[in-house]
């Protein structure tokens, strides 16, 4: 949990104004406005479910004509299921910060999360939008990641300095999202800044790269929904050029930007609805990129496993019947290894001959759990996390809405 | 539940035979016999879970080559991730039934299921072989249903007898599973006998059409196991040849035993682990069969459709969601309906005007509750069914080994 105490360093070129406009019943931030230096590129990646949002549809095509003045984004209310209504309801209170602005409708991007299916308050939008734009600030971080919450139980912000040719760059994001939880967009929202200066097309193509690595490797429950989206936004207000720097630089912020994205990521599974276990599953040695990727999956979304490491039982026969049916072009199983930590548990196609059982059923009382696979048929490694499966992922999906 | 009282229609040809030997502590049947007169024809479809069970490659081998004479299945161990050992495992009992009865190995076929990475206990089986071989009866299916069975709280079975020229034929047939359901068998095994006569060859396209129709169509938790079958057999004591049948007769018979297999199906999603609700999802009008059985699939997969129906919540923007989310070709949803039971909900990309929805409240507490999609993109249909997720899904799952 990000608590004020923890740094949050801000980026010059974005401010940031969060407010309670009357989504929840609860009094509690619920709509943000994000205001982005009109140099600034930004990038996104967006859900693939085909069921989408119409603020996905509106946000993608505006995205791809023009850099965005403004984002804004609202928890309680995915706006998901709406159809032309919901997209018609987007649009009144996009004009309403347009008219306010002198923007026009391209400079905005809007974003939603919540229940779907259900007309959004426009009205609750447009009247909070005159105190937004009166209350930017560019150390609101803190409250900006409230405000896009809906069933996390902790907010979730990353924030580094980084020391470049004697100046310092700041990376700063925000993320959402516990449940839904599924590669290729989840039911998260993710905001990330820095004052780089990065062409649009490199941070596109920089984005997609460590997206692939960090909440495309994160699993839940298997869903993915119809709202989710991963915005990254260079403002250039450093005067540092990415473009211009030299490999080795490069390379350095490349692996920062991982670092932060896989810790925001990581946060989404620590607090996956109900989770009581942090699990990481380490697939060696396959032999493609895709087949480990694909036997990591299927192991972190096997609700056996889940509930098994739920009970702190080390039934590893469950792993194993997960790995045999991921999809992948192998036909048998080959020579694999399986280790619960560091202990070897599989081997040779049977119970390694030295496994002790009370040994693992002591490493699975730990809160973090590593499940280590080896394929032995090439070089590709995935890593995966994912949570357990427990009562409590039911109570919370039981009762969303109630 | 299938109870003592319900007619259960012995098939000649086919004698059982059960026993406890020990796989539990509890003392329960665990182990059974089943004697195949030699004049049969046997086909059977296996699990497609790469991490197979020695018991599923030796039955698959011995099947190829001939008919069986002996099956033996147990429950309690499933043999499974016991690599070259357990093959030797099972080996060595089906010797003694070799032995006993001047059987060649060849003439067994053997089956298991349980506990996955365990040793079985050989020495339970043989000393049980001598008392179950004495023991033959063609009316013990009641038995043989119960030894079969793990997590299941019921046992299942389904019996017919069908009049064809003036004469009666009998189809029996039972079946275990509750968990790791999924398409393309799952943590199941299943036993039908007729008691018509069909060619090998005949009868294993006949398997292979109804399992498409009735077991590849039910999921509880999107699990497939390492040790599934299903086993088909044509014992001919009737004298009725299937082959000689007119077309008529033929699609009758076909009818039946999709029926059967249909009604077994059910039973197990009924006794789905933790299941409060029986839920069938219909999808109609897919541009292909493959769309609309990954259509219904992703909604009976969800496990936040399927936690919503436990609550009693028509959060049909989860249904919509999971069909978003199915591997289908279409890019975006067509034009698709949404129905609860015969309630309109979703219509023209949007909530339907008339939808109220304290009526799909009130038929959510129906036991067994329809969801029915429209996709308007050609003539296909699919229909799956599954249960829903509750606490005591986990709780069974957690507590299995224990």
């Amino acid at each position: 949990m990000n608590n004020k105490n923890e740094k949050v360093f801000p980026v010059e070129g974005i401010r940031l104004s969060s407010i309670y406009s009357g989504m929840y019943k609860k009094k509690r931030l619920d709509l943000s406005i994000m205001e982005i230096d009109i140099k600034s590129n930004v990038a996104a990646v967006f859900t693939k479910n085909k069921a989408k949002s119409p603020t996905i549809i509106f946000s993608k095509k505006n995205l791809k004509q023009k850099n965005p003045k403004y984002i804004i984004v609202n928890s309680g209310n995915a706006n998901a299921g709406t159809g032309v209504a919901g997209y018609n309801d987007l649009i009144k209170y996009s004009n309403e910060i347009c008219k306010r602005t002198s923007s026009c409708i391209e400079d905005i991007l809007v974003f939603s999360t919540g229940v779907i299916g259900e007309r959004i308050k426009v009205k609750n939008i447009i009247n909070s939008i005159p105190t937004l734009l009166k209350n930017f600030h560019k150390n609101s971080w803190y409250e900006f990641s409230n405000a896009i919450l809906t069933t996390d139980k902790v907010n979730k912000i990353c924030s580094k300095s980084i020391k470049i040719k004697d100046k310092n760059i700041t990376i700063t994001g925000v993320v959402k999202g516990s449940g839904m939880i599924m590669p290729n967009m989840a039911t998260m929202l993710s905001f990330v800044a820095t004052d780089l200066k990065i062409s649009k097309k490199i941070l596109s193509s920089l984005l997609r790269e460590i997206t692939d690595v960090s909440y495309n490797m994160i699993t839940v429950d298997g869903e993915t929904s119809t709202n989710d989206a991963s915005v990254l936004i260079a403002t250039g207000k450093s005067n540092i050029n990415y473009n211009s720097l030299e490999n080795k630089l490069k390379t350095l912020i490349k692996e920062r930007l991982k670092e932060i994205y896989q810790t925001l990521a990581k946060k989404i599974v620590e607090d996956g609805e109900g989770a009581t276990k942090f699990i990481t599953v380490n697939v060696k040695n396959a032999n493609s990129i895709k087949n480990a990727k694909n036997i990591a999956m299927s192991i972190a979304n096997s609700p056996l496993v889940k509930t098994a490491l739920f009970a702190e039982d080390p039934n590893w026969g469950r792993i194993l019947s997960a790995i045999g049916n991921s999809k992948t072009s192998d036909k048998n199983l080959p020579n694999l290894e399986i280790k619960l930590g560091k202990m070897l548990v599989f081997k040779n196609n049977k119970l390694y001959s030295k496994y002790k059982e009370y040994m693992t059923k002591e490493y699975l009382k730990n809160k973090s759990i590593e499940i280590n696979v080896s394929y032995n048929t090439g070089v590709y490694n995935a890593t995966v996390w994912t949570s357990d499966l427990t009562y409590e992922y039911i109570k919370i999906n039981a009762n969303y809405r109630s």
